[in-house]
């Protein structure tokens, strides 16, 4: 993976290059169309997803035993991190099914996708201001929730404490915690938890 | 209002024999048996709540417009702050019911308890741990909420940050929020807003 | 409620479109000339009110019992949040009087206003640097203050951490807190509390 | 589950019979001897971990699939956390095997396990002072990681911030974090994650 | 000056008797009664304050100009850090005034008391809880304000820092901060200040 | 005075007028060069210092006894700051001396100007990084320090956090503090005090 | 040392002008393309590093004793800090070897490098994210390590306090820390140790 | 080495018979005087040191090149974790000389300790409170400086944060920074580089 935050669009496209060769896949993220373009020069198949800001590749064959990952977010404003869990999970080779605009001043919105939800194999949960929203779906699910709080809000928000804490201190079991805006690790996670489900699968 | 904290049992009794002589009325919090003692003898009315850990006396007759307080609380270990609430409210002539072990792990239960609580003028939202029941419970209620962080909960909850945190960034309006594990605080807000409603009342 | 900071003027509009048609009013906050623009052309009636950034209109016929608001400031520098918490109150259907710059540092001007003040029926009380002014307050009336942080200040303010602890430990009872900066937030608790107080009003 | 901290063994014993005879199964943390006791005359069957704190009883048969749990843990002092997290998994019905002292200032003891570790279909990691573990052996092995700090370290590890702020920072994928000294929280969460790999299991 | 936390009662008195010899005075703060006892026996002369627990002596002839302190504080519970206060401008020959109990939460005690305050050359102001008094204060005098930050209050005082903020970002011109609970440093700035007012005094 | 950051140069010049009008004396602190521009069309009699940033008239006659401030600091990117309070203390009527970069990492410098500002009434004591210039001076002089901190240094100052811990720490009697970067505060709090010296003067 | 950031192009010039006729060196760093220009009119031979952004000359003859100095990093993105570094203890006479991209996500490459690091007399170990290079280094290793956190990272890095405080508490002996971000810092405190090694070195 | 703070005198005993017997030579630091009692049932020949509150042994003949370690500490609190790295440097083989009681309040006493202070390979410098002084110290001197925060002072050191900053931001180069109350790991880290400086040595 390439954290494309602060590098040039030249360093971008030479480390995707290299990990593309060594390893058959790349993942950029936090990417601009500036690198998007230096990067689709060198990597014509790769596919840029502009709210996820993703630039992304995968030839390896049958990456893996499938799996089901849900995205689920708060708030309009949490879409971009949602998006990239999404795209880091499909490009792990998972199937992928989002869900926005379930934050928890809606209630009702959240507990009427809940069938759907209830059949992945794992969650990833994102939510700024309160962060709420990850702890009250882990008491309505029985897989695995991994949460990512953003730093979306007020003052008190303090660039994702808030809700980070909201998440970490979560009352329902069954829920752990990446980083502030870490769509990428959370994505990452879930893929490594569905395909485990998914592994020891057809046995 | 007397807090109790880091006063001796003779302090106590005798700010609290000044302001009865004064006001009328009086109320002690984080109030320890040997405070009740202490005031027993000199005040031989004040009632003793062990949960609450309160002392307290109105003698002023027909204490204003009633209405109603709801005081909600999320799990066994927030009871205390919100008994202290609760007879807060009651010792300034409100109304009181109380919810208890209604947090967001456990929804149904909260949600069970929506048609009661949504009768109240004002409503108390005891919270610790992931702080979250305010927050929803705002959005399922039409009257004002003030919300208690309490400090109980695993080390991330820094004794009631995590949870005060929530309930600032609470992502449903209708919400104001008083300091860590402020029980008294909170039942004074909420009687005050009960009275305002009954006040205007039907005369 | 729409929070603009962070959308695109399109995504405001679009969203406003949607909230207006569904129930009958739409406010924007944080919204800049460029979203004003765009939603003016989808919602002419809509208001915009420069310093308090809004972009409001309410379609509901009597919406409610009146109320009075108070809205108080401590600087110059509180009044685009001070304005915001008005533009709310009245969106929702309160009456509001203003009252700026009476702010600790020159006590009489708070005094001097005292009379106005104490008749309110809910009082949204703004300051940042010290957050003095709300404590100050809430011991001189008799309505509940609903207290908002700003962000002004030298360094140790913090973005308005200074004046939020100094809110959240007001040693004056009848005060709860919102948000840094939320003064949309403390005029909808404000507007709710008032209406509590008239709704029960003329039998 | 009973949170046993703040809690007097009589709550514990009435909670802790309500729960099993409502699920089937209990399992108390925190646990002192006295509540041991307690509980013990209630309930005679349960078992009492003086490492890890826990009274527990699963009466449900056939537990769930499976599934291997790896627990490993850097210090000494580290031990309770994780023998937490290993009786919460077993409870849940899965296998479990703990590895302990294997931190990072010693690290070829950590490399010379890695071979049992890897087979694990969950990874609890629990870490103290420099948390620095759990990032490592992500790097090392395939399975998900779910990462424990604990409160243990000099005073710049201000009760587990430290390390917990090294796992959420952690620069290897595949990690997420639970709350500071939550042994159960991880147990529970790996339990659930390893429980998915064995459950798509034998068809 | 001896600061007596965390030192054994011989300490103190080897400490203390050395002192007193190079510089015919002393001054023992947080001192208990065992050190107290065990100064006695050394130091004959030495008058211990039990509020202010304070252990001084100063046996310098006509220890310089003498000026006036008045020594103001907010609630009872911080009339100890006020008493060291002013026992250390007494004991540097300073003539010191006290007004206890007269916090922002009734402004008229302190208003009451204006006359009596402007009179002085310099004034500690001590403050728990909100911390809001010496602002207000500042607003209302023309010396300048030494302001004390107590440890007292609720949890989101955070052990004295929401009163430290509210004094560092106080909006009126004339005061400076002390460490929190620091009534010696107070104490001994503003006879420092006091000194001043009184050394070019009468020529 | 008028701080001028976040307000327009129209806001800056009519509040600098009111104020001039009303008091016979004007101090703006943060200012631009537009704001001078501004202010000079309609005060024409105002200073502006560069280095300062501020915009000064002091148009009452014998402005007070003078007393004599010395202003102290340790970087060459702490004058700013230390401009701000000398120009503040000189605007009040006092004598001004500065002494610039004299940090503790070449102490000889700062000892070599003890002698002149050991004369001073009062001392304004400027530093940033790790603030330890104040704590140094103030053992080695009798004048009361007022200690500014600034926002200067690498990561771990915090914007200032560092150096102003620093100062309320220090272990020399005789130091209060203002709020960051606030050489405003500091000049008018030295001139106060050297005001006292002064004032009690020649008799 | 001149500290480039905040100052202008002719600043720069003029201190480092100074410093060299002082002492026969100079370095600045975090500077500028256009101090660079401006520094290169005045001092002809000063060399620019434009990753470690420094400028830097040293005149002095036989600048002592050599002794080694390893510069490892964990990053692409820590490169600058660990370039600082470099160019800083080859400025003091050191000899550098560099080491980059040998974080612990990879913990292969930083064995394979064990060999080259182990003959250094002093190394600076430069890591963003969880910071955890250093103290696994460290355990592997004789000799001192100096670790430099950067400010590289999601969010809950906080600008760098992630890994300081996971440097701060490595659990393995032999690592102190120096300020976020300061590469100059740990380069010439590396440099120092390896010249004292050198300093005693052939007699 | 042995942390001893939580463990129990026969877990340190058996952990320190491991050690020494792997080892030959065993350091138990934080040691009460019942681990005293534990180990020298076991250990006959091992020393306890009172004030740095260890326990140690070091059978390692010649145990390298020796190096002097000055080891200075600021105020009398401050000696316990001056004498942990005392005790620790000189049973690594150093020889180690001790300067207690010269804190920047008194800076003379400081300064006449130079002479000998700088003859030193190594130095530890050891202060609460402010922290100024290893930043003074390292401005006077030649050789690296390592400092160590302690946990001493009134409210705003937060138990040992204020110094750390002070010295993370130490204006001086040449200083590094261990764990707040670390003299173990000063002391350890102050004998490796004054090893190396011997090491090299007679060639």
């Amino acid at each position: 993976m390439v954290f494309g935050d602060g590098k040039t669009p030249q360093q971008v496209r030479s480390i995707a290059e290299e990990i593309l060769s060594r390893s058959g896949r790349v993942l950029v993220t936090r990417a601009t169309v500036e690198m998007r373009d230096a990067v689709a020069e060198a990597i014509p198949g790769a596919a840029y997803d502009p709210v996820a800001r993703t630039i992304s590749l995968n030839t390896r064959e049958g990456a893996g035993a499938a799996g089901l990952v849900a995205v689920v977010s708060a708030g309009t404003s949490d879409i971009p991190v949602a998006a990239e869990a999404a795209v880091t999970a499909e490009w792990m080779g998972r199937h992928v099914e989002s869900h926005h605009d379930v934050g928890v001043a809606g209630l009702h919105r959240l507990l009427d996708r809940l069938g759907d939800i209830r059949r992945a194999d794992a969650i990833v949960a994102v939510a700024g201001m309160d962060g709420a929203m990850p702890s009250v779906l882990a008491g309505l699910v029985g897989s695995p929730v991994i949460a990512v709080p953003t730093s979306i809000g007020y003052g008190a928000s303090f660039e994702g404490v808030g809700p980070l804490l909201t998440m970490l201190n979560a009352c329902s079991a069954g829920v752990a915690v990446v980083n502030i805006d870490n769509g990428f690790g959370a994505g990452y996670m879930a893929a490594v938890i569905a395909a485990g489900a998914g592994r020891a699968g057809p046995g």
